[in-house]
Formats: C-alpha cells, sequence, structure tokens
C-alpha cells in the first residue's frame, strides 16, 4: 500500500482543530431535538434555547472515546468490513431522486432500481458493501420506504449495508431487522452490522430527524457517518479554510452526541463540503475544491483516531461523458490516496448526488478497480526486478515470451473491464463510446445475477416484521 | 503548493538505483552512433561492438552535473519557465500522425493542425508552452517538416517550444532558428531557449537519430528531455519493479553521455514507461501501473536532483468519451501531485499518443486548470478562517450575501470553463455533452486567436534561412 497523502502541514491541522473549538464553545451548535439537548445539559454543557455552547475539553474528551477502527459485520463473514486503519471501504451512490439513461434522459427512480443496484454492487468485486439508499424508491410510499430497502439490501446481497437514519423509528426498524438477520439485538451491540449516515444542517445545526437516528443507532452499538456537507459561499464562508473549521466543528459535535449517548460507539468522521458555484448558483462538487476538502477531512480524521468518510465518484455531469468521467477519478483519487476509509458515492452518481446512473455506475466500478490498483503500488521484492532476464533479454530484446513474463503479467498490471485498449481499426467496427459500452455491461451482469442464499426462516421472520409494521405504519 | 507525493520509500529508491547500476555495468547499453561511442571511449568507459559498459562511478558523477532546475527561454519573457524544483510546465501532446475529429472519424494530421494547435496552447492559461509536434504534418516532406514546425511554433506563440530531435542534422536546424530569433548562438548558450525529446530505444538502446540530436543540443547548451518508455511485458519485464530499474538504467545511460558531452547540460529525467495490454497486445498508456511509474519517475529524479518528466492526459481511449476522460486526469493528477515538472502531452492525445483531437485538447486544458488548482492547496492565512463571518452568520443562516463572501469567491474557487454546472432542465435545453460543448470551444478560440507580433526583421532571417536550408536539403 502507498503511504498516505498528506496535503496540511501538522500545524495546519491544529488551526483546523483550535479554529473549530472556538466555534464550538463561543458561536455554539443549534440541536433541535430535546432528548439531544437533555443529554448534553446532563453532560454539562451550557445550553441557551437549542443552542449548545460546547467545552473544549469536553468535546476532547469525547472524541477521545471513539474506536480508531471497527469491524463492520456482513451476513457473509468473508464480506466483514473493517472500517478505518488502512482499509476502504467503497459503495454506490446514496439518495438520489433520478436516474439518467444512457441518452441523459431523465426520469423518478423507483424500487427497481434499488434493487438493481445492490444486485450491482453485490457482483462487483470492487463495491465492498451495497450502501443504503443508491436510488429512492419513490414508488414505495415514504412512510414504508426504509423496511423495502433493508429488506432488499438484506435479500439481494450478503455483503454489508446501511441503514436508515430518517428519524429515530424509521433507525429503529432498520436495527429490528439486522437483528433478525444476526440474532438479537444484543449480538448486533457486541458486533456491529449496520451503519448509517447522519448529516448535520450546515451552518451548525442538526435537525430532529437526524438526531432521532444518531440516538436509536447510538443506543444499540450500531455504527455511523457523521458528515457535514459546507457548501463553500453560500452555507459556509467562500474561503476553504474557514469551510473547513465550520465542517470540522459540526463533525465534532456530532461525534460528541454520539459519545456522550453510548461511549465507544463506532463513528466515522465524515465530509463531503464542496463549493457553490458563482454562475449557476447551484452545488457543485466535481471539482478541485472538493477534492481537497476530502483530502483535509481525511487527515483531520487521522488526527482524532477515527476513520474517515469522504469522495466518491463526485461529478456535476447530466450524462456519462468526458467531465463524468474526469470528474469522478479526481474525487475518487483524492479521497483514496488521502487516506479515506470509507467512500459513499463511490459508483452511480451524476449531477452532484440528484441522479443514478447504470452506465455510470459501470464507469466508476472500472474507476474504482483503476484506484485500488495505484494505492497497491509497486511490488520491490528482489525477483520483481528480474535482473537475470534483463541481462537474458540483452538490448534490443523482447521480454514477451520469457517465462517471467507470463509469470507475472497477470499479478502485476490490472486487466482491464471497461476501457478500451484497441487499435483504431479494432475499435471502430463498433465504434461503440464508454457510455454505450457501460449499458451493455450492466445489462449483461443484471442478466448473470444470482441472488445469494438466504436462511428461509430468517426470510419469513423478516417479512412478518415489515408486515407488522407497514400495519402499524398505516395505523 | 502541497506537498509532494512519494509513492517509494527510501529504501525502495536505492534499490531502484543500485539495480539500474547493476544494469549499466554488467549488462550495458547499446549506442548505434560512433560519435556517441567516441565520447564515452575517452571517458574511460568499456565498449564492445556498440555495447556500452558504463562504471558506477563514472555515471554518479556525470549525472551530479546536470542542473537542478534550468530557465527555459521565451521570445515574451513573461512566458520564461524555471524547468525544476516546484514548477510545473503543461504543454499538448507531442508526435501524433491522426486526428480523431469529434465523432470519432480519423484522417491524417498535416500542418494547418499545427499551427492549430500552438495557437490554441498560445492562448490557454493552463497550457505553459507549445511543445514542439502535436501533430505530424504529414503534407509536408518529411525532410523539412521541422523547419515548417519550428516557424510555426515561433510565429504563432510567444511562448517556449521545442525542436526536432530526428538526428543530427535537423537539431541543427532547429537551434539555428532558435539563435536566428534570440541574436545568435552564443546568446542561447547562455540563456537556453530550446528543449528537444530524446527517446531511448527499450530495452536498452539508443538509436543514430537521437544520438545525434542529443549531441547536437548538448553541444549547443540547449535542453533536452532523455526519456524511456518501457513496455512492461514487452519491451521490459512484465514486473514493475524490473521495468522501473530498466527505464532508470537508460535515462540515467543518456544522461551520462549528455554530460560527458558538455557538463551542466541542461537534461530532464524522462519517463514514459507504460504497459502491454495482453488482451490486445497494444501499449497501454491510461492505466494505474503507468501513472505509478510516472509517480516513481517524479521520485528517482528528485533523487538525482534534476526535473523530472512524466504523465500527462494519457489514455488508450478513440473519441472522446468518459474513458478519456478519467484516464487522463488519473495520469495527469498522479503526474502533478507527485512532482512532475515537464509534462509532455498534457493535452489532446486519444489512443496511446496515435491521434490528437481538438476537442481532448479542451477537455484535457479543463482537467490542467483542476489539477493546477488542487496542487496550490488551501490558504490557511488567519482571514481566511473567517471567525468573525460565521459568528456574524450564526447557526442556520446564509453566507452568500456577506462581504467577505464576495470579496473571496473569485480568489479561492476557480471558475470552471468546460464542465457543466447547470441544473438538469438548465442543461437540457441543449443537451450537448462534454465532447460536443468543447468542439463549440475551439472552434471559438481559434475565431478569436491573434498571432503575437514578431520582429519583422527576425521574421525575414528565419523565412530567408529556411528557404535555403530547403534548397540544400532538395540538392
Amino acid at each position: 500500500m502507498l503511504p498516505k497523502f498528506n496535503v496540511l502541514t501538522p500545524e495546519q491541522v491544529n488551526q483546523v482543530h483550535e479554529q473549530s473549538m472556538k466555534i464550538l464553545s463561543e458561536i455554539g451548535v443549534e440541536f433541535s431535538y430535546q432528548p439531544a439537548l437533555d443529554v448534553l445539559q446532563a453532560k454539562g454543557q451550557r445550553i441557551e434555547g437549542q443552542r449548545v455552547y460546547f467545552k473544549r475539553q469536553f468535546v476532547e474528551e469525547q472524541v477521545a472515546k471513539a474506536p480508531a477502527e471497527f469491524t463492520l459485520h456482513a451476513r457473509n463473514p468473508q464480506n466483514n468490513l473493517v472500517v478505518g486503519g488502512e482499509n476502504i471501504i467503497y459503495m454506490p451512490g446514496y439518495g438520489a431522486p433520478f436516474i439518467h439513461d444512457v441518452d441523459g434522459k431523465r426520469r423518478n427512480s423507483v424500487m427497481e432500481d434499488f434493487d438493481n443496484f445492490v444486485k450491482l454492487a453485490q457482483m462487483s468485486p470492487n463495491m465492498h458493501m451495497t450502501g443504503g439508499n443508491s436510488a429512492e424508491p419513490t414508488d414505495v410510499p415514504d412512510s414504508i420506504r426504509h423496511l423495502k430497502m433493508v429488506y432488499s439490501s438484506i435479500t439481494n446481497s450478503d455483503k454489508c449495508f446501511m441503514g436508515s437514519a430518517s428519524g429515530y423509528e424509521k433507525a429503529q426498524d432498520s436495527i429490528e431487522m439486522a437483528a433478525i438477520l444476526f440474532g438479537g439485538k444484543e449480538v448486533i451491540k457486541e458486533k456491529p452490522a449496520l451503519i448509517c449516515l447522519i448529516n448535520s444542517v450546515t451552518p451548525l445545526k442538526y435537525d430532529d430527524r437526524m438526531l432521532g437516528a444518531l440516538m436509536a443507532y447510538a443506543e444499540a452499538g450500531q455504527a455511523m457517518v457523521i458528515a457535514s456537507l459546507v457548501m463553500a459561499g453560500s452555507t459556509g464562508p467562500a474561503t476553504m479554510a474557514g469551510a473547513l473549521a465550520l465542517q470540522n466543528a459540526e463533525v465534532l459535535a456530532g461525534i460528541t452526541l454520539a459519545q456522550s449517548i453510548n461511549p465507544g460507539t463506532p463513528v466515522v468522521y465524515g465530509s463531503t463540503s464542496a463549493i457553490t458555484d458563482m454562475q449557476t448558483g447551484s452545488l457543485s462538487i466535481g471539482n478541485p475544491e472538493g477534492a481537497l476538502f476530502t483530502s483535509a477531512s481525511a487527515q483531520m480524521a487521522r488526527t482524532y483516531r477515527v476513520p474517515s468518510r469522504g469522495g466518491g465518484g463526485l461529478n456535476d455531469a447530466k450524462i456519462v461523458d468526458a467531465q463524468a468521467g474526469y470528474e469522478s477519478m479526481m474525487t475518487l483519487m483524492a479521497a483514496s490516496v488521502s487516506g479515506i476509509n470509507f467512500v459513499l458515492h463511490t459508483a452511480g452518481i451524476l449531477q452532484y448526488f440528484m441522479a443514478m446512473s447504470y452506465e455510470k455506475f459501470i464507469v466508476d466500478d472500472e474507476i474504482a478497480g483503476m484506484v485500488l490498483r495505484y494505492i497497491k503500488g509497486i511490488d520491490f521484492s528482489e525477483d520483481k526486478f528480474a535482473f537475470d532476464v534483463i541481462a537474458k533479454v540483452g538490448p534490443g530484446g523482447h521480454f514477451l515470451t520469457q517465462k517471467h513474463t507470463r509469470q507475472n503479467h497477470g499479478k502485476e498490471l490490472r486487466r482491464a473491464t471497461l476501457s478500451d485498449r484497441l487499435s483504431y481499426d479494432g475499435w471502430g467496427k463498433e465504434h461503440l463510446d464508454t457510455n454505450q459500452r457501460a449499458e451493455r455491461k450492466w445489462k449483461a451482469m443484471l442478466a448473470e445475477y444470482q441472488a445469494p442464499v438466504l436462511d428461509s426462516g430468517v426470510n419469513q421472520a423478516l417479512c412478518s416484521f415489515i408486515e407488522k409494521r407497514t400495519t402499524e405504519i398505516k395505523d
């Protein structure tokens, strides 16, 4: 593995930390959820209305309680994931309400799309888990959407997955379903099986929906990403240093709350900070400033000894074109070389989180494979220097027929799975661009998909739970 | 500026060096050009036939004579370039015999294409020089092509440019023309104005054409990139460590020759090592292994205290699609974060150096701008933390209308020049992909192009020289 790329000096890390502490103690953070305020008040923090003024020492003590790494358990133990340390975890996009097709046409995403992205992530060697909300199933009532999504995640894949973060109740439902799968809430309290995404409301707020979910997961000992998305220039300062300090303050406030509820709760320091494009006024995520926020965030998280989340195949494109490619490569590469551990949105995203695309999923899967190969680095064991082979071949010779070449080519050099390396004439026979080749590939993959076997008793128990909860929710 | 990303440990750098020394002393390098053999023999190296066995100490001594950085002079002194140190220099592709159009159709490149790429590079704020052979003018006889290209480089731009490396005579012609522009050969010997690209013939050979050019440039005190392109798996071992040691040996052999001819000759350590795709048997340059070669090469060059060349917008795509985007971003980003100084092939290349594309030039220009912004890093001066602004806005507020935002947005956040950041509906009005937008842009740029003024006496002298040489060459 390559060493981590550090974009900040130790002094700059310290500056960001100091500024964040000042923000937390002097400006404070609003929590619009009474149970969260009660927890922090009980811990001696000053509260005015919904605004909490954090004591510096308290924040530092609580953050220190978060584990440096933790294991997320999958129903197939071979797919268990260690979150933190040297590890990198890729997964599909999250929360997109639209699907863009191969021609750039848009439609609402539906349950079948969600199922399909779970299946594609299950089949991909580069996707380490299936994520949690790749495409919003807009054809399912919002009140029970989370039940369907968790069920799909469990049945269509045996990799790790994410649960709902839409308030205390839906979080509880997700946890109950994970408990059914793994044999009880005590089991998953010991061996976390679920992770969710908690977002602050920038600047300096957390809403009741997110805080309810945070409390449910913390109480159950399940994992969570606590993330801030500062839009530099609108929800935060236009200056990157200011945006970074603001983000850091928000994330530390969330981690502090989680540790106050249940010390040792597995948390991930999350950043998706990005910029406001001044020509359009819109969010822009596929840019160098966002890549810098991600790189800097990896380093802040390392300083706090907690795993990090950031980056992904982030871009502002509406169709799977060169822009989609170069923006996504920049943001995924920055995240990966900087040591980000948990990469939501690795595959499928278009238009600043607004859409998923099947073709983009396939493109990002190739990008992910390339980046994973890059960060693996170069093997410098003695045999790999091949001195005797170079001597034998000599000036002007050829290595193609050497045994050493046959033995090492497949191990050292990654095989492309989507990229075209043909001659011009070879390519010209079909004249397909990458978007068109990607369409062929995802269709072929879904045609070959086979669901991993699930114990029928567990399946039955999950179905019964969903039925019961659906009835209760409707009443 | 961000710190440099080092992908090798100091021990690994040393391993590569040691293996290269063993290759140079025990296997040797073939030089098929008697004047070069004479120089090395006079310096006490053992020679058998055309093969030179280098003494380790001699190589190390000669390489140490190369300058750590040097200035390349442009006719507009504002475009002078310092090669080496913290600097990064971008320029168009080099040596492509074909042009791919917006639809992926192929044709031979002609003189007008060469002129156009000089003009586009002149206009781009991200291209620091115009390069030397962006598109082969196949409509001009090979014997006088170099005269036309140097003339175009001088008249269509006032940025630095490259000269011919096709043998001693053509190199001399390039140097004569630079001398006419700058006021004599003694002037440019003091202030180098020309740089050329010398390639080894892997494995372990240099041909007469390249060696002739190397000697001409070295004698005239002009700069040169000395580069090796090992194709791992065919012209070199399939193992990356072996390929890197082989490349290093070849480059050091070339640098040693240049310094033996004229100590202090400005040289650049060049790498374009890449892989052999085993499915097609072809060269592949848009991949993580190539990016790793580039990153490692930057570090080797730093160890030898010479400037480095590597990377670019490298890719294997035939049309400007997602693959062209993601491969080019990976290779340009790896080069740039690793501290490569001189980036040939930054803009325009498709299909492993075989083609130039106007649309790709525009795409790469945007990629170059993004990468330059990324490596600039984050400004951490006190005012940039914007604490007072964050305090004033407070939880739930908005920064858009703050004076601090207006003052800093344009300075901190790069404006996209090609990438689309519109809403879906905004984009959908024209529904253009990046390839199509790029076509519009280069056409608009060329329509607006204005040549920088050149002294008419100099112009006349250049034309007379070309006329004289054309007659001589034809006779």
